[in-house]
């Protein structure tokens, strides 16, 4: 063995492992299969939906022909029925490696046969070829790793014994990277959903609509990117917007539903929602629950100090309240409630702009402005229906033996 | 080098990624670092709180002497102080590895030395040493691995030059492992914590405490620990039973909250909360919020039928909502509410067994009642003060700047 193949050996499982995002993850795994094996060509297809849906490749000549943008553009959009005619197909079904000298000498009565569509296509010439199951952690198949021309100089080889192994190997390493990848997605799934939905509930007493949450959302994102958060911090901020209402659970029906003027003591209760949301969302390390009980406590502050709880001014009210409280009014103003209807654009602009720093950070208030158009956009993709502010109206309609379902 | 070398170098990579437990993968890394370098002896510290925390360890001689489980139990609990002194120190303080030949033989001007406590106390003796840095993402030290005695025979050798290379290797991968499990550790407790924090709010209108969720949870988890649920399944319902009250967030103040009896209209709107909380939680696919929208629905009925929202009859009813339906109405008898006091024990079980067959799952039951000590022990640790009964008595004596900060 070479000793180079030693040394790689060495790197490869540290390398792999300190890569989070999954698509530089499995080129890295087929460069390393590329260097290990000499092969000319690498890709990686996944099995989504009975289908091998075609993932990353990396192949030399094409890179040197055609740079590597062009190449991955090219062989972007691909996929495979899962038959046993195809060669990923099948060793998709089989779970068996196959490693063939030249595919162009397949005997007409194999099982399998190459098909030459691809390489008359782009003038290529696949000769020896490596296609290998990439088995999850319950031996299913995933996917399969395919390379394509064991180079010796410019000549074509076939794969070795050797290469099948170290193949296999980083096939199985790549399958259980995708696997990690699947089971941290679903958890960070699950953690939003429920944000979402208990957000949603909770806003059920209020005369709020499930898509003034996901509007307020999708407002602070955008402002938040153009005023430069990093994609983590947005995120968070597009988590965490959708509890800055929680502590109106505190609030009565008599004062949250009431439909005229407050009095001085039942507005006094009413602000205290801020206090109490934050309240809820005290003593939280995770990241997202922090944003919440700040954006909770400090939506209804204003820039020049005269909002509530606190009375805070400028700077030390949070971005993320100052970036709320451009979203929230924006969106009570610019959409129908079941009490009113939408305001046209123009008084909801001159409402912004008389508040631009009084309510309003004024730096924050022209960037929203400036992208008004996008928040125009999202208003529209999540417009209310006269459906959504009834909410009960639909409970009769239910099929409860479906609600029951387990799967 | 040895072709079995070769071989476990391409195991270990998939080997160590298919481990989801994280003192297992951690062990199983050690193992292949004793194979691949004959080492007697194999530990991994970890850095907590500023000291070298032991994590795992494995020695040829105790195991032989004393069984893996003895050598296991005494050396669990042992830190040390993070100085470059020692040897495991000087390595975290570094980021050097250190290979030495024999630690007995350290010259009395080295910067490190040999705490001989141990091979003492346990008539064991350290000669040749590989002190190896656990370098994160970020090459931050986050622990050491260390190995002991290089066996050739029955002869200690020092550590060749590959060795360290094989183990600086194995070292990364740990410690990349070791963040995996902490980031997915962190996200799964961000998840939690926002389903118990919204279920807690959700429950401020009615006259449920934190306390009340609390208990009903542990109550869940003790029954299905006794039923046979597995352990995934088990903790699924702890987590997803605080949300079945989540549907009250429907009922209007002047129901939920009236204090004598209810007319058959307002009884019909307050049975609604659950249907109103499935609807809240339909269409998840993430598996708690598939459990808590089943136990929403479900945890009203009865076994015999007379229940609601469906009627549903004995296994009918998932096991979920049977066992919510026991927890939570032992709860209700047993805890103080703020318009009751708490019903004493013979009371509690009379109900709970006249409910027998009718009310309760008649198998479920007498579980829960066969470790009903164990029910009241979580009873007494979860318990209300009169403080939690007042929910808003504390909001005047808040520091709001502490709940702004963002640490």
């Amino acid at each position: 063995m070479n000793p180079d193949v030693f040394e790689k050996l060495l790197e490869i499982g540290t390398a792999l492992s300190s890569v989070h995002d999954l698509d530089l993850l499995l080129d890295k795994i087929l460069s390393y299969a590329q260097v290990l094996t000499n092969a000319d060509g690498a890709s990686i297809y996944l099995i989504e939906n009975n289908k091998l849906v075609f993932k990353v490749s990396r192949n030399n000549t094409f890179f040197k022909q055609w740079g590597e943008a062009k190449t991955r553009e090219t062989f972007k959009s691909f996929e495979l029925p899962i038959t046993k005619e195809s060669l990923s197909g099948y060793v998709a079904i089989t779970a068996h490696p196959l490693n063939i000298k030249d595919v162009g000498q397949l005997p007409p009565e194999s099982d399998y046969h190459y098909d030459p569509t691809f390489d008359k296509k782009y003038n290529y010439k696949a000769v020896s070829m490596l296609v290998i199951p990439m088995l999850d952690n319950e031996d299913k198949v995933i996917g399969v790793l395919q390379l394509i021309n064991a180079m010796e100089g410019e000549k074509i080889i076939p794969f070795t014994d050797e290469h099948v192994k170290i193949t296999c190997s980083l096939s199985s390493q790549a399958a259980v990277a995708i696997q990690n990848t699947k089971f941290a997605g679903q958890l960070k799934e699950a953690h939003y959903d429920t944000i979402l939905r208990l957000s949603i509930a909770s806003a059920y007493r209020d005369k709020e609509t499930t898509n003034h949450i996901k509007r307020v959302a999708e407002y602070c994102r955008l402002l938040a990117n153009k005023v430069g958060f990093s994609k983590e911090d947005t995120e968070i901020l597009f988590w965490a917007s959708p509890m800055h209402d929680i502590g109106k659970l505190g609030v009565p029906d008599a004062i949250l539903q009431k439909p005229g003027i407050l009095t001085p003591e039942e507005r006094k209760t009413m602000e205290k929602h801020t206090i109490m949301g934050a309240m809820v969302l005290k003593d939280s390390k995770a990241k997202v629950l922090v944003t919440s009980r700040i954006i909770a406590l400090t939506h209804h502050e204003k820039y020049d100090g005269t909002g509530y709880p606190q009375g805070l001014k400028g700077n030390e009210i949070p971005a993320e309240g100052r970036m709320v409280a451009i979203a929230d009014v924006y969106d009570a103003l610019s959409s129908k409630r079941c009490y009113k209807e939408a305001m046209p654009d123009q008084e909801v602009l001159k409402i912004l702009n008389d508040g631009r720093g009084k309510h309003f950070d004024p730096d924050m208030l022209d960037m929203f402005i400036a992208y008004i158009q996008e928040a125009k956009k999202i208003k529209e993709f999540y417009s209310d229906t006269d459906k959504d502010f009834d909410k009960l109206s639909s409970l009769g309609e239910i099929n409860l033996m479906e609600l029951l379902k387990n799967d």
